[in-house]
């Protein structure tokens, strides 16, 4: 099967904004089963969306089309693929109601301009926008003169914004996609996220021991993202659910230590959801990691149940002041340090009453390395009721990149406390 | 002139990475006065790229592609075109010595299979990576097969990963395309950087005045970004550069206020080196942002010099330990009000001795809200030497992007009370 996505925009072409609807919809179709063979992206002037889509319609037989249906007069994917395919526009009175209603809620008066969302193509199945006014479209175009063999395709027209798309494409395309074109044999995908653990240490601890599968049929795929390595399994066919759970039964035997979720799991996610299972509380003491532990750790809904505090302490005053860290430590040992980070998460515990502190100091860059402690130099330490961990990872990256892979061990320390005491000794 | 990029990977189109070299290489170009007309996205298999290649050959004068030169066996990017240009591939010593140098210097042997990275087609012109082993290669195809007309094409090869490609688009591929495809007009682009303005509002306030330069030829387009709107001008042949000069000008007299920064400036950068340039320092009392503002600003190498500490006091307890928010202000007041607002800049301020402290608590939802209170609701405070500000915005999105614009609003707060200082009265 043979499914393209064309992206419309000027605005890609001139590189302001980031094309994330292909990630997204090649993500959503894959877990499916579905494989996209190709992706392209014009600007939204008629010429290019013309030949991009009758390219398309010429081998594919599934298009998603992105922007281009709202009510401005670069807005023109719906009217020049209707011309294309020589289908007549037909305004839709209920999507008129639903436009005027969806300005009315918000008090506002609907511009006239608005009103073309509501022309529709003769034979098109109209999907509604729960989160925005313009209607996404489908198309069934049979025969399709474009293919040589006259096979038919399926094209289908999405609005723009990802909080209109994204709903819009899980509750009603790909249903649609699933009944018009059902996968011929049962199809499996399950992805493991592993942390702390590089991408060919892993594959050298798994490979071997999946071998049978993978000769036997099965699609296992590694991807390395900052910090964190997911390993994905596919299996099609009769035997595809067993096939699957034997593999990921094999990577949790050599390496469960390292999972810390599963499909789309995030790390921050895993550790509150641990912390309000046990219903325990914590606040962290921060240092070179600016205040970024903090923030991944609110971006999830409920945080404030158990997060109580975070202390960016960026300057020596700050670690004495909020943390109670002694003035000798630092000026003995330096604020990156050992004996730093540990002060910091004790302090941290002892001054909020919390069951664990986090606490981390080092050395972010570009400036600020010595020999003795270079750029990268890292402490994190875990203060709890059991006593204090420290790690002390090298991590020699660009500033951000810096931040991002010390919050990740951080939180992971957090994660393997936790999930150790869920264990009854 | 006709440019394209092809994108080659499987983990490109599985969704499994985001394409950033799409903006990256469409905006490097648009800043240079080239205009990307189409980007394409293959999986990484001989028939997908010799297809997408030959496409490209059969339309553009210059062709960028990323991915595929690497040493494993889904590297296949280098053989496949050279086939397809009839071109043989001969060992280059020089890059073998590249490789083995850089494994060397990294105290690892060179793996046998990286040596096919010193493969080069016949004619090709060597794009040295300083950042890694596989070299860039740009070929220029003259008479080119592939076109109607037989006018020729340059195909330029770069390798996947950013840290590699990016300097090596800027200091090679960008003086071989200035250099073989000479624009043929002067070419001046201008970004104004606005924050605190809808795009609608500010195009209501520009759009009249610049239209007789609009009418000359001068192109505008806006760009809006979350909390951010762009204002882009771009003029073409002699007189470019007054053009561009007087559409800035009257853009800075209508709406200067809201104007942070040029080009790639970032908001937290402007805020930090106006500090610094005043000597002052800052900390921060975040509740709903929950440490995205200490995170923005740290990303900025050298914030330590200005910015002491962020209290992340997400708990009542917190706010009344940290920043000696009085119990009775949370009872009467609620924690998210403006009575609130105000002890935690001022207790910050007082507690650390600062010049500037600034504060914020609201409600990020999903939940939270009340009918007096919606979620949305934000209060963000400035207390410094001249008294204490304080702004009430709604800000009803989701919670990533909730808390993304507040931290916006927050830093322009204080942006423009250090720009004020700036003018003397």
């Amino acid at each position: 099967m043979n499914i393209e996505i064309i992206n419309t925009g000027s605005e890609l072409m001139l590189g302001r904004v980031l094309n994330t609807h292909q990630q997204w919809l090649c993500r959503q179709l894959a877990d499916l089963g579905y494989v996209v063979t190709r992706q392209v992206a014009v600007a939204d002037t008629a010429d290019d969306i013309e030949q991009a889509v009758r390219e398309a319609l010429g081998r594919a037989d599934f298009i998603v089309t992105t922007g281009g249906l709202g009510p401005t007069s670069d807005d023109i994917t719906r009217d020049r693929i209707a011309a294309l395919l020589g289908r007549k526009l037909t305004e839709d009175p209920a999507i008129v109601a639903h436009v005027e209603s969806f300005f009315t809620k918000r008090k506002r008066t609907m511009p006239a301009s608005t009103r073309v969302q509501a022309m529709v193509p003769d034979g098109a199945i109209v999907l509604h926008n729960a989160h925005g006014t313009a209607p996404g479209l489908a198309l069934h175009i049979s025969p399709n003169p474009f293919r040589p063999d006259g096979q038919p395709s399926w094209l289908v027209m999405l609005p723009g914004p990802p909080r209109e798309l994204r709903p819009m494409f899980t509750d009603q395309v790909a249903p649609l996609l699933k009944e018009k074109l059902p996968l011929e044999a049962a199809f499996v995908c399950r992805t493991l996220r592993t942390v702390g653990i590089g991408e060919s240490y892993l594959e050298e601890r798994i490979a071997g021991p999946l071998k049978p599968l993978v000769d036997a049929g099965l699609e296992l795929g590694y991807c390395a993202h900052t910090g964190a390595v997911d390993v994905r399994f596919v299996a099609r066919g009769c035997g595809a659910d067993a096939d699957v759970a034997e593999a990921a039964r094999i990577v949790y035997e050599l390496a469960g230590e390292h999972i810390f979720g599963e499909g789309d799991a995030e790390l921050e996610q895993v550790v509150l959801r641990k912390l309000e299972e046990k219903q325990q509380t914590l606040v962290l003491a921060e240092s070179c990691t600016g205040g970024f532990i903090a923030n991944r750790l609110t971006n999830v809904p409920g945080a404030s149940a158990v997060f109580l505090a975070g202390l960016v302490t960026y300057s020596n005053g700050a670690k004495k002041q909020f943390l109670g860290v002694h003035a000798d430590t630092l000026h003995d040992h330096g604020a990156v340090s050992e004996a730093v980070a540990r002060e910091m998460a004790e302090g941290a515990r002892k001054r909020t009453g919390v069951d664990y502190a986090l606490a981390v100091t080092g050395i972010a860059g570009p400036g600020g390395g010595s020999p003795e402690k270079p750029v990268g130099t890292v402490f994190i330490a875990l203060a709890s009721a059991s006593g204090t961990k420290v790690i002390n990872p090298v991590n020699r990256y660009d500033r951000e990149t810096f931040k991002y892979v010390t919050t990740t061990q951080a939180l992971e320390l957090l994660r393997r406390e936790l999930t150790q005491k869920a264990v009854p000794a």
